[in-house]
């Protein structure tokens, strides 16, 4: 027998009926309404746009990103930016700290194969010893033979996530010293990321922590500046808050990924009125398995879409039934449906049931493919394949 | 450059120092004595087991528990049947529903394909259109010329759970007639699971939800019999009550699947006395990235662990340092370490620290690959790769 994952194939050209559930489903032409958003919202902020490839995993739609404006994509991990130097992407920057010999062997391997390519490698650092291992890997990666490259390194600074990062100011100065003094990295700037800002749901509190991140760059620049080092490139900010980095001057580059696909999370934020009004482009398809008096059973459980950020939201596309539902956790393989006002109407035996996922990233990370369709989720077609690529790797 | 996932097979015979990070491990050691325990409990308790293989989606294990005295497993969905057969596994009952015609075909070409190994499919139903769109698909394919086979069917009743199932009772026993009126169906009996029961902490309040199971089963078992149905086969219990099945009298076949890895969810419950102390064989292995005065951060997210069931729990192995730290939720690839007690010692920049995951399920389908070491996790080496072979098969 063979596997059935293979035969998705033959989807393309047909009615987005005949797509077997549970599925990823990619609508293509939400997709690209959100990249042309993103690409003209970036053109009038005169800010570069790097977006966090994390989310999709997909050397092609990072391709179509770059080919949109995207100056390159970041990765959090380096075998994603393997994966996705290995399908065509030469500009990545690994928004991450790496610290084990083998993994940064593996880094600098890397460093030098896309500058043959005439792309570029970038990664985060946090500590001393980050930086050591670096410079080590990348020198012995130059004694093998390689052709000679350079990585371009961000001091990670911690903006208010209390995750990664040194203390902004004079600690952050004194690591970008450190990887000064080697050939083989080059400062390159800081990542400040406040990702717990990206959820904060009124557009102020948003705001005002993204002010305090603006604060944090901006003296640790100035700092860095006086002591003669120059900071090319600030980088950072998420779908929540990216009108606020891309506003503040003080941000040089966006890494916003999210905004490509929406999910329901952000999507419950209250939106910022600068924001671009960026649409759901991911589904999970579903259908109707069993029903009972006072809920119906859909084949889309927590394997199918991550329930981090809080459960999916059911959708109706134009053309679709106006059942309102609202989804509870039935477990890894089934969601329980119900009524959204009491003894309202259920979906019947064999329905389908679109689902908003609560967090696109994690989503797309349980699945091999997404399945692209044009033309509407009623009535549209199957486009393409979409293959998550890096799905999986996180070494 | 070759994906990252392939050299895994290279650690074989190597330390388990050697494997890198954040990974899937799986103590081999403790998975064969916790398969020895389960073999023996259902021995005493002359019931037959059927462990699911939603948990591992590997054939590879599920051929192992056939070995060790399985009669054979369950699967959720009609892919993993498939994948796990072309695994040479031919005894497997989906504990689920399916409706959709094009499933239903290959449920049913899966049938008269196990049926040629002389191996067997079974099938939970739940409803008269599910009951007659099976036989409509057990027909086309045995009228397209393959092997004659005849498909067993179990009527899934609610118990508690509020997920599928009909009603005990008189609805149940008239879906059991219904699946009798089809020459390509056998009634098989009745599917009884309770989910929800397995996750109650008290060992008391487990054994009073399986009571009522056990008087819903009682009672329909006893009206199906009065009206000429034979109950070959009252089949349920999870990791969490199968003491309780087992013990009742009531139950054939117990399909309990987490004791093989057991995880920090299920390790949560109060252990009821009856119950085999199955002990931890998965496990995370991470390494911290980053460190800051107050926490630490180590490289496996929920993109690593599924966090459905809370977040994992830090292990210490034998030989490893005795730091008491809790995990907490840093995102889809990283995790924040705290000590457990305010100011205690925290892990330096690139130790490694061992996860037991809330969820195992959930966490298995992350992965494409379970490292397999034996001799301990300090301290042993790589015995073996297990491949998730249905990771993903959702369909």
């Amino acid at each position: 027998m063979k596997p059935p994952h293979e035969p998705l194939k033959k989807l393309v050209g047909h009615p987005v009926s005949a797509i077997d559930t549970p599925a990823l489903v990619l609508d293509l032409d939400a997709m690209q309404r959100n990249l042309g958003r993103m690409a003209e919202f970036a053109r009038k902020h005169e800010v570069r746009w790097r977006p966090h490839a994390k989310m999709h995993k997909s050397a092609a739609i990072a391709r179509l990103q770059m080919q949109a404006g995207a100056c390159g994509v970041c990765v959090q991990k380096t075998a994603e930016a393997e994966i996705l130097a290995a399908g065509g992407v030469h500009d990545i920057y690994i928004s991450n700290q790496v610290v084990a010999p083998a993994k940064l062997a593996r880094v600098a391997a890397l460093a030098h194969l896309l500058a043959a390519e005439r792309g570029q490698l970038a990664i985060a650092v946090d500590s001393g010893e980050g930086v050591t291992g670096l410079a080590q890997a990348m020198n012995a990666a130059r004694a093998s033979g390689a052709t000679p490259a350079v990585i371009a390194v961000f001091v990670e600074i911690d903006v208010g996530q209390g995750r990664c990062g040194v203390a902004p100011g004079a600690i952050a100065v004194a690591l970008a010293h450190e990887v000064r003094r080697h050939a083989a990295l080059r400062l390159a700037g800081l990542q400040a990321y406040h990702g717990k800002a990206q959820h904060l749901r009124s557009a102020r509190e948003r705001r005002e922590a993204i002010a305090g991140v603006v604060r944090d760059v901006q003296a640790t620049r100035a700092l860095m500046e006086a002591q003669g080092l120059k900071v090319e490139c600030v980088t950072g900010a998420g779908t929540g808050t990216l009108v606020c980095e891309a506003a503040s001057g003080a941000f040089n580059e966006l890494q916003a990924g999210s905004f490509l696909f929406m999910d329901a999370d952000y999507a419950a934020n209250e939106r910022d009125p600068a924001q671009p009004n960026f649409e759901h482009a991911l589904f999970v398809k579903s259908q109707v398995m069993s029903v009972a008096a006072d809920h119906a059973v859909c084949d889309a459980g927590h394997k199918s879409h991550a329930i981090d950020s809080g459960m999916p939201r059911v959708h109706l596309p134009e053309g679709a039934p106006r059942l309102a539902l609202t989804y509870h956790n039935g477990g890894d393989e089934h969601g329980i449906l119900r009524a959204a006002e009491p003894g309202g109407p259920l979906p019947r035996l064999g329905d389908t049931v679109w689902l908003i996922p609560g967090h696109c990233d994690p989503t797309v990370n349980l699945h091999d493919f997404m399945v692209g369709v044009r033309g509407g989720l009623a009535h549209g077609q199957v486009d393409r394949i979409v293959r998550v690529d890096a799905r999986g790797a996180a070494s």
